[in-house]
């Protein structure tokens, strides 16, 4: 029913997002017929189904909570990192956000979320350690991965490389840098590096950073979740 | 197995910090062979017992990712509203944060990680519409729940006034507000209350509050989920 190339989205913000996004390609949605209403003139009819909760649940993982809205897709483009780096000529101040090995797709869905509210320009992940995009992913990010540019990349040290010559300022997030996030000179071009949790960024990836910076968080805690350390490193940087 | 007064931990963090917790009661631990070195001489060798991953799966909620460690233990004692006004008499600059109707117990669990990452001093909450103690909570918190002093009332109204007659000032935190939160004075005792999702603060909340700011997000995302707001909101108090 589902091709490679294709997503299940579920939930309402995440269908709502998509059938309103003009380059995601809708197959079929589904819905709760009370829901018909909230997608009228923004689906061809003929693409609107009506179903019942049973046949939603049928067609979705367990315990996937859908709201009564379920969409079949295909999935985006992503924006090739030369079109980052061409994309940031126009701007002065800009940042966007790198993750190293960040593998649960709710994490990367609610990363998204942040990247958005707080005007990230684009999120770097490479290509073979970062999941494809996903319903669960969709329905973490809450309508907002339909808008926020995702670059997917091969070799995640050499795409450094080359936001450097665009003019980046690499900045790795690392729990023993000496320097408090706050104190980061936030004008110019910013590339924000983040490892996974636990592990961290690979030494490669930390070598190729400009510099390292740290969240400063209570010493008898170990970590904070990647999604939540994201938010706030995303908010510190919005404030120019 | 289990009494109402008692809860199943699981997860490496949750149950290591609550096996090291003094005021925790351990009633057994189960965990993988591979785990037990982890757990020598923090628990009574008579409490500990070695299981397989199918035991284990079997006393935990389904897809409870438990690392191969579990433990039964009697829920933490809470904090009162006048013990929370008592310590924070000894402080000059001191905050909490007072959550209004958030109901979901992994939320609630990550925020209490971050509570605890960025010094609040306690989490308020009001005891009819907030989860008790849990698994997920206990596992979402990452073993930060131990140590960050909870305190549930019954009235939440009157809290606040509690709060206000100890020297706090009350801050309610709205996307409509006109002042956004880094422009907050953060000297003294601040009670920072936040609502759920999508409904935000009762009405009655938000008139006890001595005013209100919000987090500048972008015009195009509609909100933040509540725990990635709330750490957002808890690094900037913490920037004293």
């Amino acid at each position: 029913m589902v091709n490679k190339n294709q997503v299940v989205i579920y939930g309402r913000h995440a269908v709502k997002a998509a059938v309103e996004n003009p380059n995601r390609k809708i197959v079929k949605v589904m819905c709760l017929r009370e829901n018909i209403g909230e997608l009228k003139g923004k689906v061809a009819e003929n693409k609107i189904f009506v179903a019942d909760k049973k046949e939603l649940e049928k067609i979705l993982p367990q315990d996937a909570v859908h709201q009564g809205f379920v969409a079949i897709a295909d999935m985006l483009n992503n924006i090739s990192i030369e079109e980052v780096c061409e994309k940031a000529q126009e701007k002065r101040d800009c940042y966007l956000l790198v993750l190293d090995q960040v593998t649960d797709p709710q994490n990367i869905g609610a990363i998204i979320r942040s990247c958005a509210a707080f005007g990230s320009m684009a999120l770097v992940v490479q290509d073979k350690n970062s999941p494809q995009e996903s319903g669960a992913m969709l329905k973490a990010a809450a309508g907002t991965f339909e808008n926020m540019p995702t670059c997917r990349v091969t070799n995640l040290s050499r795409a450094l490389e080359q936001l450097k010559k665009a003019g980046f300022w690499v900045v790795g997030m690392d729990g023993y840098a000496k320097t408090n996030i706050d104190k980061l000179d936030k004008k110019g071009k910013l590339a924000v590096v983040m490892g996974s949790e636990g592990k961290g960024m690979r030494r490669l990836i930390e070598e190729s950073c400009d510099l390292t910076v740290r969240l400063p968080i209570a010493e008898n805690v170990e970590s904070l979740n990647v999604s939540t350390a994201a938010a706030v490193v995303l908010y510190e940087l919005s404030k120019k």
